[in-house]
């Protein structure tokens, strides 16, 4: 099942080095890991902000809700959640 | 180039039902052959509304403005234009 | 799968009072089919407005999203989509 | 009388984690004593949000402010009331 | 229990006269008896809008949405429901 | 001259407990008196809400300012004023 | 008293050009006469808009209503009513 | 004086096709006679959208809203103005 | 040239008292100059809130921005410019 | 290719004085030094607002989002970005 997700991140500008730079990586892990495991389906960095589209392909809304809430940037982030559906129009279909 | 589209379709209740038809079958055969040419990469369908959530793959801006304004259900719609980036975390980079 | 709707109905004020008719009863019939098969779980109306909160319980997005398009009223509404997934404060866990 | 509940929560990042863990707990508690007591008939977390959509079912309106007002989290808390009413469609009306 | 409620009116500039006056006439009585049953306690014009605050006592969410619903001039107004409860400041309570 | 006032109250979370509990104290005094003057002709608490609905019975806009800007909360407020005037459907003018 | 008026005019584009022509007529005759009164104060047009910004010196509430509602372009009008003060800075007050 | 105006337009989409030609041909005419005057200095379409971001070098704001006023496609155009000032790193300072 | 400019002041709480009074004297000094200059042709109090609407009479852009910037109080300031031009309802156009 | 992007700067008003010089010192000339590239191709101030309205000139959105993502302010900024392309209406078609 598809979600389409924009994820804002807001960092305190007066935010611990150490702990922003550790943060992150923890955030680059866990997001490459989940790529690499086929849920985070796309990764798009929206230009001049500090967001990104993302579509996951996951089993359930609490897979979802799982992988979104444990986020490392979590905290940071403003979030918006779109189910998606196979469009009418997707020459996917003319295959089947 | 990558730009995320988000387009809102809001026809008119009382529309000539053959305009419907035509304008309908004319814009899934105008996606179609976007999507079969590359240009148009994704089509999802955003769960309950009359709207898609679309991912472009153009040579530049020009090419985008020009796909979009020629959709035959362009004057009922309200589109939001994205730019996109490659994500520093998007592990395509790990390849290359 | 659970998912909280909201739909705001807006009904022209001109509209054919048979058309009117004919739409309601069979937005009617249609929702009370849904519920008796459990997968319209809740109905309610918001007090003061043309609207309702339903709640959802539905294989995925595909089927919640048939359900939606194929709404009689679905041409006269504005929906909000949000999934849901367990509170980790939900009583039901204490049984589990 | 029910009430629909939208509750959205924003802690700050650099809260103390032992206020932080008194207060989740505190809530967790008030919050289950209120499900078990049937006041509290729904709970559900919005997905990818620190949210969650609630249904109560209360006496009156001051009830209801008292139940919001006293939970540990309100500080921390933007809340938005929806009053629900039966849905005319409602299959329980069926029955009666 | 009192529910503060905002209705902005919207008559189509091109409505049948008659059927304008007709429903104005009856929107008049309408509120007049509810004000005179003392469940319409407080009815405001908001200066410069076709609108009204109104304060509603009624016995609870189902008897306040039925006074709305059959506004005839419901199907051209906004409305803005907000519950009420007695505020801790409130003189009266110095009575009690 | 009669005036809504929608007050929201934002009380940072980390406020010193002594100046919370003496600001309080004083906005209860304040308003109490104006109450007792007939000034502050209604006070309602918004439900789940930390914000009152109130309507003002003043000489003028002048007068109005001086109330609210010398509200002890002031500085933690939103305030949103709308003017009133009678409505045409007022029983009261039924009377005159 | 001073209340500044933000009015947006929306005339229906295919408004009939004899009723447009009376109505813009009787709406300049109507602010003129007031503006010769004093009562409308200041009225400017907002570049690029169809829309003025007034000031109005008025009696109280009732009178500023009494005088946007007859405005015969009143139902093709957006209204924002903002009541004003004399300002502390207010280089009049240094003159009394 | 420079000032920066977005343009959205909305045409009916039951426009008469005869109208709608007329009127874009003499918007395309009055438009490029003002760019040739260089007023209006710059005309840039955004991109999915029937809007322009234009930039005028103008007089004052009497002649800017008579060119915005007289826009043949006013009545359908939303407007919104900006007005510029230089900015202190503009290069264009380093060389006076 | 004359603009509109709505200036909404929001000071943080915990503001130190010898750097909040230094700066309401500057920007009250910096205010009466410009009003006796002329260039702040009006100056109200928006009731109710830490708001003023003001009216400028300056040269051009830059000049108004120069004075806005300038403002003592700008860094605390959210600050909204309406270009202004003659109404042609205007009286004064009576008099020409 | 062609992006209008509109900057608003927050900057916290207990910034460090040293911090802020130097940003500022910093963003100035990575700003000019893009000037000079004539990939910054225009920087206006928007009056009365710490916001610029900028239009870049660049390969593609990777080189864009480079840019942006690299302004020493972009901590502290809201970034709008529209993409750009050639009106039907610009005289340079003329020409061409």
């Amino acid at each position: 099942m598809l979600f389409a997700v924009k994820m804002d991140v807001d960092l305190p500008v007066d935010m611990d080095p150490v702990v922003k730079a550790d943060t992150l990586a923890r955030e680059k892990a866990y997001s490459q890991k989940l790529q690499q495991g086929g849920e985070w389906a796309h990764l798009w960095r929206c230009v001049g902000q500090y967001s990104n589209l993302s579509v996951f392909d996951v089993a359930d809304n609490e897979r979802l809700h799982e992988i979104l809430w444990n986020l490392p940037l979590f905290p940071y982030m403003t979030i918006e959640v779109t189910p998606l559906a196979q469009h009418p129009s997707d020459i996917a279909l003319l295959g089947s």
